[in-house]
C-alpha cells in the first residue's frame, strides 16, 4: 500500500531520568518517524526545571542538527512526530504544544484523535480560553488548566477530568519540571508502551523505538490509565473502569513497524500469519509471488511459504526517492508511481503473479501497480489484500481521505477487481484479522463500521466536516 | 552606536482594503527591517475570511520566499519584525499572534512593552487561560477574549478595557477577518502613522514605509487612540483621556530611519540639528569631523557644517558583514568591531579628529573606535556624542541591558572620557533634544529617570528582573 | 553487507535524440542513485549546440531542483553519479567532465578505473597538458585532444587510439554537439547498455534505468566497442579485437539493483540463485532463514526456499537513515549500526538462525549484527556468505578499502568465524558464481587473484598507492 | 551610481608564511567583497605541500562556513572573489584555478582582462590544450605549462615569457607550494599591493583589507613586474621594460573601496576632491546637496563643503536589501529602484537639489532617481556627475554592459540632461580628474577612446563580441 491515502498521525516518545534525555529522544522519534514526517520537536526539562522547545516541519533527521540538539539539557524530554491531516499543516500544529505557566509550565504530545473536540472547544473559547492552534490536542490542556485554576488540588486530579471529558483515540505524554504522566484512551484505540532505560524510563508509541536505544520492554499503558513516572518510579491509577481493549487494526496491518510488539503480538509474525491466512482462504493458481514493497513484504512472504510459490522481487522500490524529488516534465509528473516503483521485466515476463498488498484505500495505486505487472509481460496478475475491505471512514486518527474516495465504500469485490484490470482479487476475512492477532478484541471500523464510541453525529456529517 | 547595548523591540506594519495585501506588508516589513532582525511574519486575511500566518526566525528576506508569499491571499494583512530581548528568543515568541475562536480568528502585533505585565499574566492564569509565549503581547489577546466571552458585546469594547488595562509603551495592530485596530499607549511612547494607497490604508510603526509603497501620510494615531480600520474607512476613539505626548527621545537618536517623519518632525533632520547644537554647546580645536557609520552621519555633518570643519570618512562600516560571517581564529574574534569599522589611515594621520557618535551605551565600541583612530595615526579624539548621558534603564521596549553595564550610571563625564581614552567628551544637553525636535514632551527617562508612567516596583527591582 | 568497505565507482548515463533530454537524465541518475551518492551532474546539448553542465555534491535530488533541471534544455544530454573514492573528493572531480575547444566541445563521464593512468598522465603533462582534477578520466579527453589536435582526422580516430592507450575498467560517454559516443573495456569490466525511447536513444551503466523511462532494452555495448549514437542511428566499431567477457562479479553479488539485467541476467535472479546453491553447498540446521537488509535479501530467500526454512524479519533497516542523521552522544556514536538496524527480539529470541550476507570485507558489521542477535535472544547463528571470501584488492573501481582490512586476506574461514562470534560460517564456492550466472566467463579477481589486465606494478605495490 | 551597467572583474588576495593562511584569506576576501559578488574561492597550500580548494557561488560569508574553512590549513594560500561577465557565470569559471602537475601543483587568480585572449587560446588548443573554463585567466596557466614543459628551466622563466605573450589588464597572483607571484600588467592597469603581516607577507588588489588584518602597507607592485614571495622575502623581476603607470580612472571613481589607497593616493580623498572641482567647474544656485548612497557620498561632500550648501540625506538607501529580496507583484518589481532607494519628502520637498553621482552608465538609474526627487517635491534637481562622459567600451576588466547603450556614447550632455529630466547636468572634465588624483597618467579610454593597448581588432568589432 503506497497510497498517500492512508496514514495515521503522530508518535510520541518520552524519556524520564536519564541523562542526555533529548538526544535519546531524537533517538527514539527517528525510530518513530514511520509514524509522521510532517514535523517534529522535542521539549526537555534543565536542571533546572526550565523548559525549552525546538521544533519544526519536516524529517527529524531535517528539522534537527547538532546546534538544535545541543540547546537541549535534562535528564526529562518528550517528543512528537506529526502526520499533518487536512487543513492542519503549519508550524503551530506541530508538538509538543508548550504551555507557559506561573505555576509551573508543561508540555503536551498527542497520537490520535478526539472525536468529541468541536463541542469541547466551543465551550472552552465561551469560557474565555484562547486557542492558538487548529490541533485537537490543545484542548487537553486547556481542560486541565481550567479545572487546575479553580481549585488548589493535585494536578493529577485536573488531568483525571480532563481524560474522562475527552472521547476519542489517544495516547498523551504530559510533562511538568518533575514529571511524565503517559495516558491513554478507555478503549485502548492507540498503542503506548513502557520501557526501562538504566535507572530510568522510556514512553514510546512503539516498542521499535526500545530496541534502539538497548530499554528494556515493562508493559503497555493499560485503556482508560494515567501512568505517572517521577522519582517514585512508576505508579498508576485508572481514570475510568468502561475500558476496552479495541486496538486499531491498521497499526497491525500497516501503520507499525514489523519490529515492533503491539500489545505482545509482534508486528511482522501478525503480517506473516495474514498472509498464510489469506492463502488458505484465497489460493490461486499462479507462478510467483510478489509483495509491494515495503509494508506488505511480510504477508507475501506468508502466502508464498504456505502456497509453495517461490517468492520474487518483482517490484522494486527507488530507496531514493524523497520530498526533494522533482518530476521535472509533465508526462513523468503523471507516471509517480513508476519512480517509486518498478516492475521487474525479466521476473515478471509470462509468469502468473499472486500480488499481495497490505489494502487498498483508493485504488489508484494498485490499478499502477497491476498494468505495471502487464506491460512488463506478466501473464496473469491476482491481487491479494492482507486485510478486508475499507468501507467506512476513520475517527481516530488514521487519515482515510474522504468516504467517498474508498474504492470499497460503494463497489463489491468484482466491481473493484474490474476497476484495477486484475485477473482476480481477495480480501483477508475479519475472523483471520483476529486469528492473526490471536486475540478477540481489535477495532475493526474501518471495514465494519462498528465505532467502539460515540461519534457526536452521524458518519456522513462527521465525514463531511473533512475533520478526519 | 554600533554597540549590540541599544535596541528597540519590533516594527508593525499593515494593510486594509488593498489588493496583493500580504505582498504590500512584505515590502512595508522589509522597510522596517531596521526595527527587529530576529523574527518576522504576516497573517492574512483571504477572501472567504480565513486567516493564514507564516512566520519564521531571520530577517524578512529570509523567512520569506516566493513559494510562501504566494501562500498568502487577500486585502488585509498584518505584520511584524520582531527584535528579540532577553529571555525572549524562539519561535513561539514570534509574531503576529495569531488565535483561533469559533467567534472568528484574530491577529495581533505588537511593538512596545507593557510594565504590569506579570501582574496581568499571573492574575490571567489564575483564571484559567493558558499562554503558549513568554512575550508579553500575548496579555492584551487574553485580555480582550477574557472581555469578549463574558458578554456579548462588540469588541471594540472589549479592546477598550483590555487598553485600559496595560500600563506601558506599545503600539499595537488587531486584526478580525473585517477590521484592522490600531491602538497607541496613553504616553505616545511608540510611534504608529496612518497612511492612504489607493483605495485602502496602511498603517506603520515609522513612515519610511509608505514612500515605498507610494502611500501617502495621513495623521499618526494618537496617545490613548483606537483607530478602526474597515469598510467604513478610517474612525477614531479614545480609549483614555488622560494622554500625553512623551515620545521615546531614542526613536529620534538612533532607532528610526532617518528618512521617517516621527510626529511631524524628520528624524534626519532632528539629528543634524542635534549635531549642529552639540557644537554650539562643545566646540572642539580639531582639524577633521568623523561619524560613526551608519547612524551617527546626520548628527555628524550638522556639526561639520555648524564648525566648517570639514567631515571625512575616517572610519568605513563593510557592509558585507551580516549573520553569516564567521571569525574563523580566536584573536580575530576578539577583534570584531574591526571586521565591521575600519579606520582609514590616509585620511586620519596626523590629524586632530572629532568623532561623533549617537550615544553611549556601555562604553566598549566607543573605546575600541577611539583605539583604533589612535593606532591609524590620529593626533587628538574629541568624543562628541548628539544625547545625553544614558543612565537609566528604559522599561518601554529598549533593550538597554542592564542598569550595571550602562557606563554614565555610575561614571561622572571625566571618567568616561578617561575610560574611552579620548582628550575630550561631551555630550549634548537635555533641553538640546527638545529645541532639536521643537517639541515640548519627550520621554527622556533614560537619561534623567522622570518615567512617565508607574513601573510597579522599584527601578533596582524592576532591572534585576532582566525582563528589560 | 552494509559495510562502507565496497563500493563501486559511479554510474553513467545518457539521452540522445528525446526532447527534455536532460529531465530524463535527471531520471535516469536517480534510477543509478545506488552507484554513487557523494555528487553528480548533467552536460546538456541545446538547440544551438552549446553545452552546459550543472554539477554538485551530493544525491540527484540535492544537486538539482527545479531551477538548475530548467537551465538546461535539448534532446541530447549526459550525467553521471559519482562515488568518491580515496583521495578524491571535492567537486573538481564531480563528472561529467566538460572540456571547451574552439573546434567544439565535447563532454565525458566514465565509470571504472584506468590501471596505466598515473603513466599515461605522467607522459600528458611531460607534453604539456594541464590536468584539473585528479580523476582517472580526465586522461581520456587529454589523449583525445592531444590526438586530434595533431592531425585533422575524424574524431572517431582520437578516440579509438585514445581507448587503446588506456588499461583498465571502464564505460566510457562522450559527448560532443551531434553524438553520443559509448565504449566499453576490452575486458567487458563494467556494465553498458543501449535502449531505445521513441525516436532515440538511451545509454545507461543498469538497464533499471530503462524501465523508469519506458525505454526498450536493445543490447549491451560490447567489450572492445565504440558506439556511435547520431542522427545515422547507432553504428557500431570495435577499437581492438583481443577481447573478453569478464565481467565484475561483484555486480552480480552486490553491486547492481536488483531489477537490472546485466549481460542477460537478472540481477535479483543470479542472487536467488546463489542463495539456492549456497544451501546445496552448506546446508544449516537451524529454525529460521534471516537476510540482512537490502541487498542479501534475494540471497535469502533462495536460501529459504531451498531448505524450507521460514524466511523471517528479523532484521529491520531504519529507512529514514540519511547522512543529515547525527550522532548526538559518543555513546551512540559507537552504536552506528544499531539505528541502521535493528534485530527484532519477539523474532529472534530463542531461535537458530541462519543469517544470510552477500559478502564479508572487514567483518565489523558481520561481527556486529551476529552480536546484536544474539543479544536479541537468538540460540545460534550460522553466517552464510552468498559469495566466496574477498582476499584481494580491485583495480577496476571497486572500493575495497585496502589490502590489509580485508578479514579473509590472512584468515582461514575458521578464523573469521571465531572472529564474527558465529556459530558456523560458510562462503559460496566460486564455480555456483558461475552457475548462478549461468556463464563461463567472470571477473573474480578479488576472490582468486586473477586479475585479467596487466597492473603495472605488483598486487603489493599498487595496493599501497592508496590509489584504489 | 547604482547602475547594473558598471562593474569591475574581481579582487585577489594572497598570504604568504602567516599561520592560518586560509582564515586570513577569509577575511581579506570579504573586505574585498565589492569587487565581486557571484563567486569566491580558496586554495590554500598545507605543511605537507597538498593544495586544496573550496570554492563556490554566492558571497564569502555564502560560500565559506566554518566546516569548509576548517578543511583549509597551512601558512600559505590565495583566494579570489568574481564579478561574473558576460556568459561566464557557472562554477566551473570561479577562481583561484587549480592545477594537478606532477612536478607540482599551482594555483592562480586573476583580477583584469585579456585582450588578445581568443588568439592565444586558439593557438594554444590548436597544439592540444584542453580548456575546462571559459574564462580567460586559464589561457595564463596553459602558456606557463606549455613553456615549463618543454624545456628543464625555472618556472619564474616561464612565468615571464607568458606574462609577455599576454596584453590587456591584470593582476595576477600565481601560487606554487612554496611560493607565490604576483604579476601585475606592463600598463598598470589594475592596482596590485604588499604588506607586511608578522614574519609573514600579504598581496591585495586593495590596501583596505591590509587594515583589517592589522597589516603593514609595503609597496604596490609596479607595472610589468614580478614579486616573488618565498622563504627568501620578497624580490622583484621586470618581465618588461616598456612600462607605464595607466592605473584605471575607474578604480578612483567608482569600484574602489574608500579606505583603499591606490598609488599612493586615498579613495575617498580622491573622490571628495572630485566633488570640490565639480562645483569649480559647474556650481549651481540651489539650496541642497545630496549624494547618490553609498558610492558617491564622498564626491558630494565635496562638492557641499566647496559651495558651502548644506548636505542633506535626501536620498536613503535600504541596507537590508540583499539577493534574496524578492519582487512579489509585478507593479512592485518595475519600482526596482524605489526599493532601494528611498527619496525623503521632508527633506527635499521645496527645496532646489544639487544631485551628485559618481558616474552615468545607461542613465536608467539617474532618470529614476531624478523622478523620484521631482514626485517627493523637489523645486530643482541640477544633476552633477563627478567624472567625464562614458563614450567608449572598456576592454580591460570593466563590465560596461555593450557599447550601444552608453548613453553619452551618441547623445550630447543637452541630449542626456532632457533625457534625464534633469533642470541642469554637467559632468566633471578629464584635467580634473588628473588634478584630483594629483598623477599624470591614468587610464581615461571609456571617457576618450585613447585606449593603452592594442585591441587586436577595431573598437567596434570587439565590442560586438559581447566579450566585455
Amino acid at each position: 500500500m503506497t497510497d498517500r491515502g492512508l496514514n495515521e498521525e503522530c508518535g510520541v516518545f518520552g524519556i524520564w531520568g536519564v541523562d542526555d534525555a533529548p538526544d535519546l529522544v531524537y533517538y527514539g522519534l527517528h525510530a518513530l518517524q514511520h509514524r509522521g514526517q510532517e514535523g517534529c520537536g522535542i521539549v526537555a526539562v534543565d536542571a533546572f526545571g526550565k523548559m525549552t522547545r525546538i521544533k519544526g516541519e519536516g524529517l527529524v533527521t531535517e528539522v534537527f542538527d547538532e546546534d538544535k540538539l545541543s540547546a537541549l539539557h535534562g535528564k526529562m524530554a518528550i517528543g512528537h512526530v506529526r502526520y499533518s491531516t487536512t487543513g492542519g499543516g503549519g508550524l503551530e500544529n506541530v508538538q509538543p504544544f508548550l504551555f507557559r505557566h506561573h505555576t509551573g509550565d508543561f508540555a503536551l504530545a498527542h497520537n490520535g484523535n478526539l472525536v468529541n473536540y468541536d463541542l469541547l472547544r466551543r465551550n472552552l473559547e465561551d469560557l474565555g480560553s484562547l486557542f492558538q492552534s487548529s490541533s485537537d490536542s490543545e484542548v487537553l490542556a486547556h481542560l486541565i488548566k481550567k479545572d487546575s485554576a479553580s481549585a488548589h488540588k493535585p494536578r493529577i486530579y485536573a488531568i483525571e477530568n480532563a481524560l474522562n471529558a475527552v472521547e476519542g483515540a489517544f495516547a498523551f505524554l504530559i510533562m511538568t519540571s518533575k514529571r511524565i504522566y503517559a495516558c491513554r484512551d478507555k478503549n485502548g484505540l492507540r498503542p503506548l508502551s513502557i520501557g526501562r532505560l538504566g535507572d530510568g524510563y522510556v514512553v514510546s508509541s512503539e516498542t521499535c523505538a526500545f530496541d534502539v536505544l538497548g530499554a528494556e520492554f515493562i508493559r503497555d499503558v493499560e485503556p482508560g490509565e494515567i501512568v505517572t513516572i517521577d522519582h517514585h518510579g512508576i505508579r498508576a491509577r485508572k481514570y475510568t473502569h468502561s475500558c476496552s481493549h479495541d486496538m486499531c487494526a491498521m497499526e497491525y496491518i500497516y501503520f507499525a513497524r514489523p519490529d515492533s510488539d503491539i500489545e505482545g503480538c509482534n508486528v511482522h509474525s501478525f503480517r506473516k500469519e495474514t498472509g498464510r491466512l489469506l492463502y488458505e482462504e484465497a489460493p490461486a493458481d499462479a507462478d510467483i509471488v510478489v509483495g509491494v514493497p515495503d509494508s506488505s513484504l511480510s504477508a507475501a512472504m506468508g502466502y508464498s511459504e504456505a502456497s509453495g510459490l517461490p517468492y520474487e522481487m518483482g517490484l522494486v522500490k527507488n530507496k531514493y526517492i524523497g520530498r526533494t524529488f522533482i518530476y521535472p516534465s509533465q508526462a513523468m509528473r503523471e507516471k509517480g508511481v513508476r519512480m517509486k516503483l518498478s516492475a521487474v521485466k525479466t521476473i515478471v515476463r509470462g509468469r502468473r503473479v499472486v500480488l499481495v498488498d497490505d489494502s487498498i484505500v483508493r485504488g489508484t495505486t494498485s490499478r499502477r501497480i497491476v498494468s505495471m505487472l502487464r506491460e512488463a509481460g506478466a501473464a496473469e496478475v491476482h491481487v491479494r489484500i492482507a486485510s478486508p475491505p475499507i468501507k467506512m471512514p476513520c475517527f481516530y486518527g488514521v487519515d482515510i481521505s474522504t468516504y467517498d474516495e474508498l474504492i470499497s465504500a460503494r463497489k463489491s469485490v468484482e466491481e473493484v477487481r474490474a476497476s484495477l484490470g486484475a485477473d482476480s482479487l481477495a480480501f483477508l476475512s475479519e475472523q483471520a484479522l483476529f486469528a492473526a492477532g490471536r486475540r478477540k478484541e481489535l477495532c475493526i471500523a474501518c471495514f465494519n463500521g462498528h465505532y467502539p464510541t460515540p461519534l457526536y453525529k452521524s458518519v456522513e456529517d462527521a465525514n463531511k466536516d473533512g475533520k478526519f
